[in-house]
This record gives C-alpha cells, sequence and structure tokens, in this order.
C-alpha cells in the first residue's frame, strides 16, 4: 500500500543517499522530488515554507505531515512500513547500539568528512582558495575519525556491521558519508582492510540501489579510488 | 527495582546535566560517578577503555553493559525502565517531532552554543587569545539559532513544549543547551519572551534537580543574567 510519501533530495547529499537506498531496498513507493543544493534550491523561501523549514535536505512528506533529519526519518519509516527488523531491531542492546553510532556520527563521522569535502572539493569551486595547511590539519582528522571508526565500530574485523551481525541504518549511514570523501579524492579504504570490507557489503546488500545512488559520488571521484567492480559496472552503464 | 545504573558526568557538561535531571526527576537510581573535564580526567587511557571509548561525558554503566551518547541513553532509559510516557511518547508524529529535535541540535543549536562557549569563555582560560571579529561572528549565528529556535520549535509560544503540551526529552535536552549560554554571559532570554517562558516550565517541573544540576552555571554566570527566582534560591543556599 502506498501511503504517498514524497521524498526530497540530492543524491550529492550523504543521508539524502542513505534514504534513497532505504526507501528502494525495502520497497517502500515513493515519489521522487530532486532539491538541486549547486542551484541553492533548498534555500528558496518556497521550498523553507511548503517542504522544510530547516532548508535542507532530506525531507518526507506524506500528506500533511512533514519530516526532516534522516534519523528521525528512518525511525518513523521502520515504525510505520512493514520493514525486515535487522534495519532496527527491537533487541534493547542492539537498538541501543545504533541508537548511539546515530548520535556519535554528527558531531564526529559525519563532520569530519564534510569539513574536508567542504575546503578540499567545494571550497575551491565556490572561488575560494584552499589552504595547505588546514588540509593537512583536517586529512589527520578524517584519518583519526577512519581508523577510530574502524576499530570501535567494526572491532576490526570482529563485527560485521556495527551492531553485530547484520545490516542496520546506523551502516547505511555510516557507509553514505564515507563514500563522500572519495569525491575529495581520499580513499578511506586505503590501509582500513576491515572498513573496506564492510563498505563491499553495505554495497552488495543493497545493490542496484547503492550504485544508483553513487552515480554522481562515481563520476565526481578520481578513478584510482573507486574499486575494480564499481569501474566495471560504470563502464558497462557507459557502453 | 535498582539495576545499579553508574552515571559517569560532568555537570559542566549541557547533556550530563539533562541526564542527571532526567534521572533524578524519574527517581531511578544511580551511583554518581564525577568525571572532571577541568582536568582532562575524561581523556585518561583508563577512562577511555574501562568506561567509554569515545572519551566524552555522560555515559551510564550497567553491570557489563555500557552506552555513551545521551540521546542513546534516553532512549535505552524510557525502554527499560517504568518512566512517564510524556519523556518520549508512543505516538508516532510526537516521537518523530522529538527525534527531529534531537537530531537537528547536534549541528546547529549544540554547536553553535558550543562554538560561543568555547570561544568566548573556555579559550581566554586556556590562554587562547579571543577575537573580537570572531565573537561577533559566533554571537551573529547563536542569535540566529537561538531566533530559528524560539519560533520553529516553541512556535513563538503556540506549542508550550517542542513535541506539543508536555515536556519531552527534546525539552530537557534543549534547555540544557541552552543554558551554557549563560556563563560566556550571553543571555538566551532577552528578547525571546517565549523562549524564556519555556525555560521557565522546565525548571519548576524537574526541580530541585534542576537547580541543582545548575550549580555551577549560576556561579559563574555574571547575575545580570539569572532570573530573580534563581538568584533568589542561590542567596538562601548561601545563607
Amino acid at each position: 500500500m502506498s501511503r504517498g510519501i514524497k521524498l526530497y533530495y540530492d543524491l550529492m547529499s550523504q543521508p539524502s543517499r542513505a534514504l534513497y537506498i532505504f526507501l528502494s531496498t525495502n520497497k517502500i513507493p515513493f515519489e521522487r522530488y530532486p532539491i538541486a543544493l549547486r542551484k541553492f534550491e533548498h534555500h528558496t523561501k518556497e521550498y523553507q515554507k511548503n517542504v522544510n523549514r530547516y532548508g535542507k535536505v532530506p525531507c518526507i512528506a506524506e500528506q500533511n505531515f512533514r519530516l526532516a533529519e534522516s534519523v528521525a526519518i528512518y525511525r518513523y519509516l521502520c515504525r510505520e512500513y512493514p520493514i525486515p527488523r535487522h534495519w532496527y531491531p527491537d533487541d534493547t542492546v542492539h537498538q541501543a547500539r545504533i541508537d548511539e553510532y546515530l548520535s556519535w556520527q554528527h558531531l564526529n563521522l559525519r563532520a569530519d568528512i564534510s569539513l574536508y569535502f567542504f575546503h578540499v572539493w567545494l571550497n575551491p569551486r565556490l572561488a575560494k582558495e584552499e589552504n595547505a595547511y588546514k588540509t593537512e590539519r583536517l586529512r589527520l582528522r578524517l584519518d583519526g575519525i577512519l581508523n577510530f571508526f574502524e576499530q570501535e565500530f567494526l572491532c576490526n574485523g570482529k563485527n560485521n556491521f556495527i551492531s553485530g551481525d547484520s545490516i542496520s541504518i546506523a551502516d547505511l549511514s555510516a557507509a553514505c558519508e564515507i563514500e563522500q570523501a572519495k569525491v575529495a579524492g581520499f580513499d578511506p579504504c586505503v590501509g582500513r582492510p576491515h572498513l573496506s570490507n564492510w563498505l563491499t557489503s553495505i554495497r552488495e546488500l543493497t545493490n542496484p540501489f547503492y550504485d544508483d545512488a553513487h552515480k554522481y559520488v562515481y563520476r565526481l571521484a578520481p578513478e584510482h579510488i573507486l574499486t575494480p567492480s564499481v569501474l566495471e559496472d560504470e563502464m558497462k552503464t557507459m557502453e
């Protein structure tokens, strides 16, 4: 049964991609409303008045109900739709681990990747100069947070996923954040075999939607950063 | 029934205060483990190994189970303890509104208040110079985010609380963030009557624990920022 979800999103936004993949993988029908961040469509008065008061993506609308913030949207969808429970398990400890990651992410993994992405990739395109010292400082932070993620959340490979043996909303959200670094020419997988394996698993479990959501990331990232399988699939779409 | 919760906290940390008030108001017994941020006790290897891998406060431990991130901890406590439902209602729309605020908060209200607090109050105490231009820029951001909060979350007084008519974990969390600005000499209530009324309600509904948790905030904030009732109560404790 479709309840008429409208998704407002931009595939250049990490949480937009994650939500797009989540809805698609779980066969929840939705209407697509792309909002082009590069054209500042999220900053228009109309968008902020009629869709999302925060002026951000993603956002969903279901009749008169509108909800922003991907973490709040996942939880809402898991309550309202028949979604396999592994995405957000009923078990209290698993749920706590997922909540802990999703809360930690904002001012840590997400902040550090976004700062690097803005400084190295976006700012030069907005005619703001890149500062070599700042780039190096942000790169070190990014390295540190990814090492921490691999060590603490994936337990250096002992955990297949953040909350144990099954993929959850925490994994999908983290994967889409981490993919963003590739656009700025930073390969998160170098020297991190467990993170690399985990990223491959997320992709395999959610394809073809993962690749569809990441098509712009793949096009913008330098070739040497993409895995052979991604490159192969990308070439097929170009034939 | 006490299940033996240990709370690791520092009353100078906003989410520590909120959790301390939440546990106390809801009569959940807990053992107190103060961690002095000013002495960098959260940075010790022992704390990070045995208590909180993130090296932050607050954190709870219950036998071998440890959980960080106040938002994850609230949800865990609301599942595991007999807590009045208004704190995190079962109703899906109320729950979504609370989740939306708690997710939005990290990179908005919390980030802007923390940046101001660090620059204006903490840095000079760590012998880092305050920069007048930066102070002004951070003050404008702080003004903007508090106006947005009053307008959008309290609907300029039409909503008594963030999710409607009852206090929830979103309100308590937001109030403790906003109180932090007072330490840095910034009065969030000036020109914001609805925010001021809302803050008074949160205090009244959770006292005496609210004042107990804010005792250092009250001592550090300039007098002209504190409400007459807070000053009166503070003077009583000094008699």
